[in-house]
């Protein structure tokens, strides 16, 4: 273990060093710093693909696992290390089951396709990005079969979130659709005019370090940036970024990113830095990742007794905008529904419906049953079913994310299975901590971030997402907490 | 040579990716994160350090080049490519001549004396430091022996400034010591109390924004920051940053630092980015990189041309500073003589003092003629002698430079050397140009940085530090343009 963990440390430097670049880059980089930027990271990540693929890394492994299976042949490991070693045998099978050839053309195309995306969304040119997607999605079949799972969007699923399967997502997604879509239809829809007013930058970024206190934000470790879009980018448990964005009359978005980003902030300050490097020093997967964040950004951070303890601040840092607004009539307006057809501006009820839309669309384009060309018609159809809603065009359609540019195909799901996920969490950390609201009202999250370093953070890879889950809830991932959760907020 | 420059090209890269990282360091980095940060650097720095001394390197450049002698053994090269390979082999040279043991050792030890000498410096403890200097002289002589030069502090000049000796230097620096120290007896010390008054931070941040326009700071590929100490690190003609520190009670040290930063900015910001990685894209040397610095710092910076133009905006900043005070007041106010025994904070007539000063001790404690525990004493008297000054302690005597910490014997004549190489450019500059003032006057620099970069810039590394001065000014470098000028503008 001792070498790998020796290569595997060398990648993690590798890999800090291209975070600092890139956030770098989102932040303060002159803008005319970008060609040389990108020459930089694409030096790093063939330094990091070139260990991870190399003979060195391959002879190491090869001496504990069997490369084919992956089946540990070694006696007195510890459950850790176990863990750990299933995960090294993991990410070098990824990475070393797809040809180089392959490689370099999905970076490639999605690189281009990516410019080509943000100038087709910016004038709503559908057709422009069409053929780019064709390929895309090709590719992505492609690499499914590289991947060698029976149906290539199993692969693609289990890229992003070990051991996820298509008939997982189905059956943990079917029983949502129903209850919120009738939440969605019946919710009223309070008035929230107060947040469109003027809040300054200024003070919107005095709230929001304000808040991230309750996430035990330490600047000593930490910073806190403004970027386009919002973003965590923790190179080290002692150096965590995460960064909002400021919209001068929509207060509610930077605050809520704040707090998201800094949920995921808090998962990378409590991996164990002693392991930086091994796998018992990564997050355990990109859903459990999106966990918690949800876990902070909804379930704590858009919660009465939170603001309980944090609207007379806001209303301190707010006076002329929030005197008159009761802390009742503001918790509704930050939890109202919106019927909008953008994703990221959506509310916690709407959110799974537009993450299910995109899952539903992206298996069929996978499958070959929908055709690029159908793709804004569909989209549109299924967004008046699942959502009322119809969107104005395809720049607010199907063009709005850039996930299917970069040739993310497998990847939404795992927004939904953050929730579904913190719900389940919740649930046990409730049950063994009734008095939370309490606290939380009184601004104590201590024994909270406690649970969660104990429960999720420090055990870093060391348990699959579903091994992680049942350990800690005692169930598998279930779509029940997070139905419950939700119908009673709602109700 | 094109496979040589494909090296030296990723080797850039490495190396833009180092600067941006400890620009970052400097700027806003984490406190918390050092320790993972010098980890990431220690890396860069094997990964450089391998692919200069490799084996490819070495048998791509033997075919060019005798490698004992460096003679070149193609024919066909321009004057430029000529120039680009005999930097190659000197790098080459300087990097295999030192023993990996040894080059260890002494990182090892400077890494450490930079912390002993920094709280040596706060306790003003000089016998803290004195143990780890003493070892650091050894190991710089023995750096000396092993660049083979026959006198040791002949190599570590050298590995600063190629091709200088300390018999150039004394005969340089000999013809300064008179005139200066008869400027600072006998110049009157005007009233300058106005620029101690309080200076509000953004109004200096504005003010140095507007002050570095005139050397053409563009945002677009350029930045300015804060930092403890100013800086500048450009990773790419297209992405160059530089830092000053702000004292409220001190305007002009901001000010200074940012137009001192930005000289060197805009030598990095025109070298020819289509020789990026190869030594025709790299800066001739630290003393013209100095003299970059100096002719924006001093020549035009300190000038009365200069402050025509900018004084009024200065008075529009700082009204209630400014208001009673004239161009000619403030004008001889910054150019005061500081009786100050920190070389930072010192004069343009002082300064060369300071620097002759640590030559003659630093020359004296290579050849063994003056030991580490008797430097104190012998700072303080030619302190005295030389500057008219008593430092109260060691703090602000002989432990007030990081340079020897750092192992940095042979650096402090690139200081004086820049200031001669750029009197003796902007000589031949006002020959061409007489009506630099008038122009200056109005604001336009517009013909003096197409000149800088025509004459220096745009040769990067193609001509040594004697050939671009000769090429430019018709004559080998000495002190008579720099002592006529600093003479005319006291007289």
């Amino acid at each position: 273990m001792k070498e790998l963990n020796e290569i595997s440390r060398e990648i993690a430097l590798l890999h800090s060093t291209a975070g600092i670049l890139s956030w770098d880059q989102e932040t303060y980089m002159p803008k005319g710093g970008s060609a040389i930027r990108a020459e930089e990271l694409a030096l790093l990540s063939q330094l990091i693909h070139q260990r991870r693929t190399g003979k060195k890394f391959r002879t190491e492994l090869g001496k504990l696992v069997d490369l084919e299976t992956g089946e540990i042949r070694v006696d007195g490991l510890s459950r850790a290390e176990r863990g750990a070693l299933r995960a090294y045998h993991r990410d070098w099978s990824l990475a070393t089951r797809l040809p180089e050839k392959f490689v370099r053309e999905f970076a490639l195309l999605t690189s281009e396709s990516q410019q080509v995306w943000a100038s087709a969304r910016a004038d709503n040119a559908f057709g422009r990005f069409a053929p780019y997607l064709e390929r895309i999605v090709h590719l992505c079949r492609q690499k499914g079969e590289y991947l060698g799972a029976e149906d290539p969007y199993d692969a693609l699923l289990d890229e992003h979130e070990p051991n996820l399967t298509r008939r997982k997502v189905e059956t943990l997604f079917k029983p949502l659709k129903t209850p919120l879509q009738e939440l969605i239809r019946r919710l009223p829809r309070p008035d929230s005019s107060f947040l469109q007013k003027r809040y300054a930058p200024s003070k919107q970024m005095a709230m929001s370090y304000e808040l991230l206190e309750a996430l035990g934000f330490d600047p000593h470790y930490s910073r806190l940036d403004l970027s386009a879009h919002p973003f965590c980018d923790a190179t080290h448990p002692s150096d965590g970024r995460i960064t909002s964005h400021i919209l001068p009359n929509n207060p509610m978005y930077h605050l809520t990113a704040a707090i998201h980003e800094g949920g995921h902030l808090l998962y990378e300050r409590n991996l164990p830095p002693s392991h930086y490097g091994s796998p018992l020093s990564e997050a355990a997967s990109t859903a459990i990742h999106e966990s918690q964040s949800r876990w902070w950004e909804t379930l704590i951070g858009q919660s009465l007794p939170f603001w309980r303890h944090f609207y007379p601040r806001m209303q301190h840092h707010f006076k002329s905008q929030l005197a008159d607004v009761s802390l009742t009539q503001f918790y509704k307006a930050i939890n109202a529904i919106k019927s909008t057809p953008i994703r990221v501006d959506s509310d916690e009820v709407s959110y799974s419906l537009h993450i299910i839309l995109r899952f539903e669309l992206e298996t069929a384009l996978i499958d070959g049953t929908l055709e690029v060309r159908d793709l804004p018609d569909a989209w549109n159809s299924k967004m008046e079913e699942l959502l009322y809603i119809t969107p104005k065009n395809n720049a607010e359609g199907c063009l709005q994310d850039i996930h299917w540019s970069m040739g993310g195909f497998g990847y939404f799901p795992t927004y939904t299975l953050g929730n579904l996920y913190a719900a389940q969490l919740f649930a046990t950390f409730e049950k063994e901590h009734p008095d939370w609201a309490t606290k939380a009202a009184k601004g104590d999250f201590q024994e909270m971030r406690q649970w969660l370093k104990q429960q999720i953070h420090t055990h870093g890879r060391a348990y699959t997402p579903p091994e992680l889950i049942k350990r800690v809830t005692g169930h598998a991932l279930s779509p029940e907490a997070y139905t419950t959760y939700i119908l009673e907020k709602y109700s």
